[in-house]
């Protein structure tokens, strides 16, 4: 395989996911310069948007500017998206959504996947995009599995071993969710803090997100080796790497 | 805190577990130009000589013994070592040993320790070297924890914290040793061939760990992105990292 | 949402099982005044009817026997049954049932769920209905979820975040069930005995899970705070709580 | 044994753990009329109490200045409080140490025992109190246990089944710490205030755990039953119970 | 139910991994005498034929490659097999396919199961093809599940309770695989490399798989207790037994 | 080392233990005609003698009527029986304790051991003797750790690695106790029941463990292959193989 530059893929089963989760590493990859790509399996449409149907909007409508603020937001980030609008409250998995999930990663060619945690006892729809996520970079590997449109991928096309990365689930500790890694996000925050608040539906949980990042941030330092000089307000982000790390340095 | 140069320090319980076990991490180290030191808390004189005593060597004997080939092993990687001769099989603790090891922290200033898993179900000496490592890290960051001639450390003394791994043990599966960091030894491996080479009695575990090495390496290369580049005959070593990772770039 | 009064839904696999399991529970609530609803998912026509199977038996003269029989057990513990049929060994989970369980819910908002473990090696039926209530469950919350005839829910239809127990399968320790509720039925147990022998080709359970009943209540005096002021005889019931508890006072 | 009145019984590693961990649910046992009683194993003036050992003071100015200050908060959160002054970094784990608490217990007539959690990668002083509260706990319902004086306690000395509660560490995740109950602190969260307001040295912590409790009450409300009639604005602390809860109704 | 004679079925969800996971167990069993079925649940023909695949091989003339080493390698064995022809990457679990496999249960009465472990992050085949051996092993026990052909099973039809062993994945700590059984497959190994070397694609893991079971034979070793009289040379399997064992007499 | 002939070593904390939860492998092993010896590390004076306390029987008085029932129970399973007095609540782990035990072992040469488990909330004392259990016997091994003489083990007074197995708490799944193992004790029943008859202060056990031998008889049957030709009134007991099985064959 040739060497691949920077690309993070993140999966998010719903539109805006991924903005309070992992805002932050998207962002930060975007200030590097490299290629962030989102991929939105539903809308949120049915599960995520009480106040909208509480105010009498229709499925359309809501679809439409979730998908409209959920753009805004990765824009905010500097990360392209997509949107395979599969659905929630169920997110159903099928043969089909891991086909597209596959051609998604053939085209992006990702370094870095990330996406939900496996366990999710609040939100079954988040689990079903993490399996479908994990599923889909196993068969984008395999050269002898067809693209969606019948043709088998070249051996260009093919994807490496990208690792995974959990984000913070809204309740970790019943998620199962133990953080090994705790991400600076020190300098991508104010694009996550606007990204957040392309999001004016759920204004309340600017605060609890910023919140979130200076608790994460303390983490930061707390678990910081001596020599790595971090600026005092350090903010943060948690995750659970899936695969282990591959390194050639201890560190 | 200043920033600290690289130093790597590794606990064993007894002389000659670090070879085996982190030979490659330690080698790779000193290859860097990095600073590494061996602390090995016992000579591993009773349980870990079972061919000595059988040709009838003293305890004293085999204790002389075991400290040349420690030293010799240690000098073909590259590392400083000491011994503390707390004896083994059991191998105690107390807060004697955990303020030797306080002491030694604070003059090795580790940027990475490394020591055996908290689990061993084959070696209680195992998990009762990793306790005391990980509690006199955690006494040797605190300015009001004394050294051991009863003086105050200033604040240039007290230690970071430094991240934790523990190396592979006999049996991993038995010792809940699930790594989750593969670390790519290839070009250490040489310098680890020849400190295993320094331990003559345990010659029929020269090619068990050179085994292990290439089975490692296997998984190296499984679980390596794309663009790492690896060489094709690949070793490697296996670590649990305790504390989470922090960083700020995921990969 | 308004004040709900209490009621508990019993989401059982087959016809039977809510009896040994959740018998003591389910007459406690009915001796409380508070309703209580059973749904059988199947009647364990096929696997857990192997009696009737050797007797010669049709599936439909199974599936009668079993429905009247379960039918004369919530009767005697005071609760609600509906059956809704789905087929069992293997119960299938399906889009359709689940929204029958959302419609369920819908109607009886429960404040209390009982249901399966979500592991049992011994029976695949079991933790499948313990998938199908927690979706159900989830969804049944979500005013954008439509209920099964294609009407949405109004404000007063979507139901509040009841807990979930899980009742205690046959062999508690093979399905990761380690109890951290354990209820005292002794005033319900008479109740709970009369209901087991309405099912009288499984007579010899009988005596088992009158048995069992005095371990738990054991355990539950072994447990008990000291101004509890328990009976001598106590009869027990084991819960696994899902969720947290939510609670004004730590007791 | 005679019906007890409550009597909350706080068992802390080093002065100031109970303010931040547990203020909320003793200012609230306190706010109902309850005795509730604080027992500090050490001041914690080794191992936090770097800002005053940076300031030059000594060992027994720090001690002075952190008894009185753990005073003045268990004061404002009305409770009583006990100093064992065992030490701190490292906390000793001794007989005589157990003795004193198993003094206490029968003194006290614990019928709630709050402590630290088993596992804290960050502080070893913590698993060591909890150890010592658990093993204590046992020993003080045992008649043939003596007194520290050598005394036999009478049948009314002994102490029941208190149950257990961890409260929450500073690093959750890495504790191994999942929350089982949430408990609804809002009224009593100003007396909490109060308490940490009496410890200016930490006065960053002030703003951190009044997040903490905001975001724990958003767990409150997102776990608790419809029918609860929770206000608004509610505050939450996090808690492990140990012990199964014995209860004679599910909810 | 009548004494069934031994009868090894392994459940295998690509043609090959049989071979390198538990030749040793299927050859020990046919050196007994004992009749040993492995049923592939695909030929691997997507997922792990790479080499084939960059040859420019067609999907059929790859099947049909797969079938031909696979049973050169059951025969080597000492096996018979069988290909259900699924599919691969991904291995879809259906009722037809469980039916399938409960057909194959009742012909073949197994009195020991062997397949994949539950949990396997490279390869979603594997806990596929485990579940459904799993779902098969219960409802061919089941007197009420109709045989594929819509049949009823007779009493003699219906198989028992066969132990099921979950045998090595490759990366054994990734997928939660703890063995609890050491197999000592000494005199069965020569088979076990003949069958290795049915499959000429895949010659660099002829040795790999020799190391392993020179790995496992260490442990064998230092696990038995001390009148098994071992053999020197001992070569091993690793299996995790997934139900209780049965037994008369603890060794 | 030479074939050892079968021995049974059972570590047991109190008197009295051995004979709830391992009594029928106890007198399985005797009717076998095989050595059985059971270490009783202290009488279970103050913990486990609450009536007598309350009688106002003096600590001596209680340690000799325990003593004197703990060795006709032994006598009534057929087992030879030590008593270390090493105290009680708690039983305090040492070197010198330790080095009886290696003595023990030493002399009596297991074949097997059983203990307890390593985790129990509800008392201190059982984890503390398995550990005991368990470090010795790794000691025991070591031909070069001493006797408790000061005297050096011959080859043959060094021990193998004989099994572990736990035995069953008073409750299970509060000490993480998933038994692997269900052993099939109905002939030797009879025996265990007469050894329960020897403990006469505690009769209401009696019917409580011979209903637990009844429970773990069903799952016996439940989990056993199909030729096993078990009896119908089958009796059990649980145990958890803390070491991996070490086989020949699958089974």
């Amino acid at each position: 395989m040739a060497e691949s530059s920077p690309s993070l893929v993140v999966v998010s089963a719903h539109a805006g996911d991924f903005v309070w989760r992992a805002g932050g590493a998207i962002a930060a990859a975007a200030l590097r310069g490299e290629r962030a790509t989102v991929v939105c399996l539903s809308y949120g449409e049915r599960g995520e948007s009480a106040s909208q149907w509480l105010a009498g909007k229709s499925l359309e409508e809501i679809k439409a500017l979730r998908r409209e603020e959920a753009s805004a937001a990765a824009s905010a980030l500097g990360a392209d998206i997509e949107f395979l609008d599969l659905g929630d409250y169920p997110l159903r998995e099928s043969d089909e959504a891991v086909a597209q999930l596959v051609d998604v990663y053939r085209r992006t060619q990702p370094t870095v996947v990330l996406t939900h945690t496996l366990v999710d006892p609040y939100n079954g729809d988040h689990p079903a995009a993490a399996r479908m996520a994990l599923q889909a970079r196993v068969l984008a590997q395999a050269i002898g599995v067809a693209n969606s449109d019948g043709s088998y991928p070249s051996r260009e096309q093919i994807i490496g071993a990208p690792p995974v990365f959990f984000f913070e689930p809204h309740q970790p500790e019943q998620c199962d969710f133990r953080p090994n890694v705790l991400l600076d996000i020190t300098d991508a925050f104010p694009r996550k803090r606007a990204a957040m608040e392309c999001l004016p539906a759920q204004k309340h949980m600017w605060s609890y997100y910023t919140d979130l990042a200076v608790r994460r941030g303390v983490q930061v330092k707390r678990n910081a080796g001596p020599n790595l000089g971090l600026a005092h307000e350090t903010m943060g982000e948690a995750y659970v790497r899936y695969y282990p790390q591959v390194t050639g340095e201890l560190a």
